[in-house]
C-alpha cells in the first residue's frame, strides 16, 4: 500500500515525486520507456528558471536523479477504480494500491496529420509559441488553427516575429471576438481562411508551407521560417473511464488545491483544465497536490 | 515607457523577466544588491526539479543569466501611483513608467530575535520546514509557533524525523482544530505550552534550545539537532501603501489569473496570498503574470 501513487512521469509527475519523498511519503510513479513527458521531444528550453538553455531531454534526467528512493515503475496504467477509500491502479499485468493519486499524465498535441510534419518538428515546426517563439525573432511564421490559443499565439509572435500569418480551414473562429478584433487590428497579421497548410517544404529546416484552398481546391506557396500548429491538444484521460470529472476538451477539472471530482485524487500538469500549460508551471502543480496530500494523510 | 516594470528579483520577479523578454516586452526588473531574494540565503536547495542540489545563490545566478537584455535597475522602489493607466514607480531618485506591474518583492519570515538565531541559520535554524526538513531525517528537531503552518510542520517532520518537540508561547493555539487533533494524536511530537526558545546552544551547528517558561520563568535544556521557527512572514508591501487591497496578514489578494485590485497590476510570488509558498511555485507565478499580461497589452 502506498501513501501516494503518481501516474506520469513529466515535469509535474516528476516534481511531484520529490516532494512526497521529501515529505517521506511511501511514492509509486508510473513512467514511460523514458521520463519527461511532452517536454523531452523539446530540443531547447529557454524559459525554465535556472537554465540558460537545456535540452527537454536533459532536464527530464535531471529531475530524474532527483527520483532516488521512490519506487518507480515502468508500465501504463490501463484502468483505475477510485470508488473505495483505497484507491487501485490496475497495468496490464498488476494491480497496486495507495491512499491518494496524482494523475499527471499529461497532454498530446494535436497533429496536422500531414507529410513531413514529423520531419520538421523542432526544425521549423512547434507547438508551443509560448516555449519556441523567442526562437523566431524577426522571421516570418505560420499559425494554423481557429481557438484562442491561435489567436493568443498571432499576437505574442507579432511581437518580435517580421510576419505573422494566421491559416484557418474555416470562415469563421472560434475565439473570443475581443482577441479576433485585436489579431485583425495588427499591421504584422495577415489571416487567411478557409484554407489549409497541406504540405510542408524545406531542406534541413522549414522554408515554405503548401496552403490549399478548402473551396477551390487552388495551391499557393508561402515563405516562412516557423509554423506554430495550434489546433488543440489531447489530455491523456481516456484510461480513467469517467473515474473523474473532465470539462469538453477531455481535461480534468481541479480546485484550486487540485483536487479532483473524487477525495484523494488529484490532477497536476497540462492534464488538467489551467491557464498557463509551460514546464514550470506543471512542477509547480506537482508540488502544490503533494502539499495538500501531506495535509490529508 | 515600459510595457511591464517588475519590482522584485528573486524566483518569481526573474521567471517573470525571462517570459517578459521572450514575449517581446519592452521590461525593467528593480533589484536588489544581490538578486535571488529569500531564496538566496538557502545553503542547499534540493526540491528545486531539475537540480539534484544547489545553492539558492547559485540558483539565483543562473536564472540571473536568463535575464540578458531585460533594463536591470539596482534600487529600491519607495512609492507607487497606480490611479492613472499608466502606472509610476518611484524609487529615491528617479520615477519610472509601465503600462503593467508585477509586484514580486517577497517576503521575511519572522525571526525570533533571540541571541545566535542569526549564527545557525543554515546551520540548525531553517524558516521553512518543507524547505529543509528532509535534511533531518531521523533527527530530533524543535518547531516553534502556535498556528497553522507551526502545526502542519510538525505533522510533515513527523513523517521522517525521530521526534519532534512543538514550542508556544502561550496556551491556545491559532491553528485549525482538526490539525491541532492530529498533532496531540501524534506519537512522535511532544508539546510545550506556555514556553519560548530562550537561546540556542551549540558549537559549529546546533546542539540544544534553552526553554524557559513563560509563566514561571524557570528554564530547562532540550537536546536539538534543528528549529523550525514557523511565527509568520512579513509580506514586503509596506511601499505600495494601500494602492493594492491587502489581507489582514499583509498579503497581496489576487484572483486566479495573479490579478490584484488594480487593473493592468499583478503579484507574483511569497508576497501574495497563495496556497504553498516555495520556488518553483514562485517562478510558476512570475509565468502566468506574464501570459496574463501578453493578452491585455
Amino acid at each position: 500500500m502506498y501513501d501516494v501513487a503518481i501516474i506520469g512521469s513529466g515535469p509535474a509527475g516528476m516534481t511531484a515525486a520529490i516532494y512526497a519523498k521529501r515529505a517521506g511519503l511511501k511514492t509509486i510513479i508510473f513512467e514511460k520507456a523514458f521520463v519527461g513527458g511532452q517536454m523531452s521531444y523539446a530540443h531547447s528550453i529557454e524559459n525554465f528558471p535556472g537554465f540558460q538553455s537545456i535540452s527537454g531531454f536533459d532536464l527530464a534526467t535531471n529531475m530524474k536523479t532527483q527520483l532516488e528512493g521512490v519506487d518507480a515503475k515502468s508500465a501504463d496504467v490501463v484502468g483505475v477504480d477510485f470508488s473505495g477509500d483505497i484507491k487501485l491502479l490496475k497495468t496490464k499485468t498488476e494491480e497496486f494500491s495507495a491512499k491518494t493519486v496524482i494523475i499527471a499524465t499529461g497532454a498530446t498535441s494535436k497533429r496536422l496529420g500531414i507529410q513531413r510534419e514529423a520531419k520538421f518538428v523542432g526544425r521549423g515546426v512547434s507547438y508551443c509559441a509560448t516555449c519556441d517563439g523567442a526562437f523566431y525573432k524577426d522571421k516570418a511564421v505560420v499559425v494554423i488553427g481557429g481557438g484562442n490559443t491561435a489567436l493568443e499565439d498571432c499576437l505574442y509572435l507579432a511581437n518580435f516575429c517580421r510576419s505573422v500569418t494566421l491559416v484557418h480551414r474555416r470562415e469563421e473562429f472560434r475565439g473570443d471576438k475581443s482577441t479576433l478584433d485585436k489579431v485583425r487590428q495588427n499591421a504584422k497579421i495577415t489571416i487567411y481562411t478557409n484554407k489549409v497548410v497541406s504540405d510542408i517544404l524545406g531542406e534541413t529546416v522549414v522554408e515554405a508551407v503548401t496552403l490549399t484552398d478548402t473551396v477551390t481546391q487552388n495551391t499557393e506557396k508561402l515563405a516562412a521560417d516557423g509554423i506554430f500548429i495550434a489546433i488543440g491538444y489531447t489530455p491523456k484521460t481516456a484510461f480513467l473511464n469517467g473515474a473523474v470529472n473532465l470539462n469538453e476538451n477531455g481535461e480534468i477539472l481541479t480546485d484550486h488545491n487540485l483536487l479532483t471530482s473524487v477525495k484523494g485524487v488529484y490532477a497536476a500538469g497540462d492534464v488538467r483544465q489551467k491557464i498557463l500549460k509551460q514546464v514550470v508551471t506543471a512542477c509547480s502543480d506537482g508540488a502544490v497536490a503533494v502539499d495538500q496530500i501531506t495535509k490529508i494523510l
